[in-house]
């Protein structure tokens, strides 16, 4: 596929490209569908509702008919709970492989919720590995469940999920995958996973707008999930028997973001699914990474962790860098990048995911090239204890 | 103010008026607002954020300095259950005040908390009182707070929340209101009302699209609220505490919604605020209520509880009635209405809300008048049993 078959409209005059990892550009005809109201309790709208989980499950691949998607209300943060409350029993103990900010975040739902759990924190980029799940799965039998983050965001790093999740079933426990900013363009085969619950949401590689996520679980562990829940509004239990029951949503749903959605799956089905879709971004990243290197700059991360989301630069050692200034001068070149979320070194992240093509991403290259330009940056290179952070990750 | 006034515009061709209580029919300039896409952490869409909470707390009149906004995102019921959950302290007791689907399900939210509960159930459609509230709070000193219904729009029932907030008061009880479909039209001046927190919607009368709600609390609740919640997502404290400090939402905001709903509130503030929207609203129940009785129906509620949101009225007992039919007769006459949620009798709803005016309401009346003609229903009038139940309220 070259860049001219998918397609990629340029947003408005005057309208930046978002290069962050949801919101995101999204296309015209994506947000022209939300220029029509609909009544959540018509028959219309329960269609689309239809349509909209059996397309999701369309993604999982052979073994689908397992597994039901139970669409949230809320953002994604929303349906991690919603799916640590529904699925983890009351007495069970949930090991949270963290390697970032979402990791982190997991690890504090399961503190709200009150229940049991053994965080692993690989800080800010090193990925968790199938060894070590092992070993502590050995060592903690009361472990039930493994929470496992596909693409961790805060820094890009795409973990290594097929290895993590058979470590989890070799001890008996069973996976749950937060892979909010991965699905839809990685895979993520219910036949090789055999996760029993993953979230995702709507304005990440789908290209739809922000508003909900959805929950895709084996039935039987959405039937089992009765009674779970420590709240009423994410109790996916309840939420997918209800629409089970009705065709309805249990609350009103965001009736705009789901035709935007619905249409979202239409264009990614076009593209060529989770292959096609993943495809772009790869070569998004590859052109931008490639073209960041060329201008000094340096990736926090080794090349075989860095995932086609999202990609974490250093500043520059330069005291002339100064990164409020270069995100300011970006967004005027039509360029909306990232704050870094690291805790040890300065950087910054460069999305790849939305409606972009190569071309896009050479011009973002350009207009870095020139706003250290126009900054007076000689050099894009990182400091020395950046790049001796870099060296231990390949140790 | 006449019709004219109010500028409404009709909905694109084909496309049916939503005489629902939310979703509704929004105007075509609210749903282009939604026509770009936004940055969540960028400075523009903080700059929305801050405009919208400001432009809320203008709403709740003289006072409401000492109060702040705090947006959730999901539907109202998450925003219900984050109230619940957030100012209500663990070993806190509510006095929960139900007439209906909502208030009941108030209830089920504390269930779900395990906080204790004291419920008034009403059935279907009888106000609470503030003398009952006055015995109740007296016999149960354990009751730190009381939750009032403000319309229960599952009848369509205006509570009278003054008397009951005046109650409660009375007995050093906080009041904590859920207004989600009559805030924006009906006043809840705090410095009447004194609540210590409130929820609404984006999507009621302030006539935005859904996907997210919003708490309007004092200060002082805001603070003392730490630490209270069972849910990260639904912890009002720390989305308030996050807010304050970096202008930002804790997790990715329906940026779309938001872009929409301050486009919204311009409107509103246009349309003379709560005075002018409440009294459009309370024209086009007189005489969509007018017409519908002229036709032979009759309301539910005596004429004090009607409220200017939405109007239940009875099915009629002619057996060539049947609702599944009229509603799609209606709708194919460009107006969607909703079912009824009462246990007793059949009936149906009509909401008064959206972009319509008295002429589109007199076309619903007539759209009715012609559907009866051609089901072959003679005659509106409900069956003795409705009559009979209406004849207790009266009591
Ligand atoms: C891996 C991951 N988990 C969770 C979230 C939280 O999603 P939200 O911001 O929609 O709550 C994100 C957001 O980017 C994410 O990338
Ligand atoms: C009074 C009241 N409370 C709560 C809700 C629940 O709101 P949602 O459906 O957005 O969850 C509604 C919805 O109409 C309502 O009218």
């Amino acid at each position: 596929m070259t860049a001219a078959d998918t397609q990629i409209v340029p947003p408005a005059l005057g309208e930046p490209y978002l290069l962050t990892p949801g919101p995101l550009t999204t296309s015209r005809a994506v947000k022209d569908a939300m220029l029509r109201d609909w009544g959540s309790w018509d028959g219309d709208f329960r269609a689309m509702t239809r349509a909209m989980r059996t397309g999701l499950l369309d993604l999982i691949g052979p073994g689908a008919d397992a597994y039901d998607c139970v669409p949230v209300q809320g953002s994604g943060s929303y349906c991690v709970e919603a799916m640590l409350g529904s699925f983890v029993p009351k007495d069970g103990k949930v090991l949270v492989l963290a390697n970032g900010a979402y990791g982190l975040r997991a690890a504090k739902t399961m503190e709200y919720l009150g229940r049991a759990f053994h965080l692993v924190d690989k800080g800010d980029y090193l990925p968790p590995r199938g060894d070590e799940v092992t070993e502590i799965l050995k060592e903690d039998p009361a472990i039930t469940h493994v929470l496992i983050i596909h693409c961790e965001t805060s820094s890009g790093i795409l973990n290594p999920v097929e290895e993590l999740a058979d470590a989890a079933h070799a001890a008996g426990c069973k996976v749950l995958i937060d892979s909010m900013s991965a699905f839809g363009a990685i895979p993520l085969e219910v036949e090789r996973l055999k996760y029993a619950a993953m979230v995702s949401s709507a304005n990440k590689c789908i290209e739809g707008v922000p508003g909900f996520g959805f929950v895709i679980a084996r039935r039987d562990e959405l039937e089992a999930a009765k009674g779970n829940s420590h709240s009423l509004s994410l109790d996916v239990h309840a939420q997918w028997a209800h629409m089970e029951k009705t065709g309805q949503w249990r609350f009103t749903p965001p009736t705009h973001v789901v035709a935007a959605f619905l249409t979202a799956l239409e264009a990614h089905a076009a593209e060529g699914g989770v292959e096609g879709r993943g495809a772009r971004y790869a070569r998004n990243r590859d052109v931008m990474v490639q073209g960041m290197r060329d201008l000094g700059f340096e990736t926090l991360l080794a090349e075989r962790w860095l995932s086609p989301i999202i990609v974490t630069f250093f500043c520059p050692a330069d005291p002339k860098f100064d990164f409020d200034a270069f995100y300011e001068a970006m967004k005027e070149r039509g360029f909306i990048i990232y704050p870094g979320k690291l805790t040890v070194v300065d950087s910054f992240r460069v999305g790849c995911i939305g409606q972009m093509d190569e071309q896009v991403m050479r011009q973002v290259v350009a207009a870095a090239r020139d706003t250290l330009a126009e900054m007076g940056v000689a050099s894009a290179a990182p400091p020395a204890a950046a790049l001796e952070e870099r060296k231990k990750l390949a140790a």
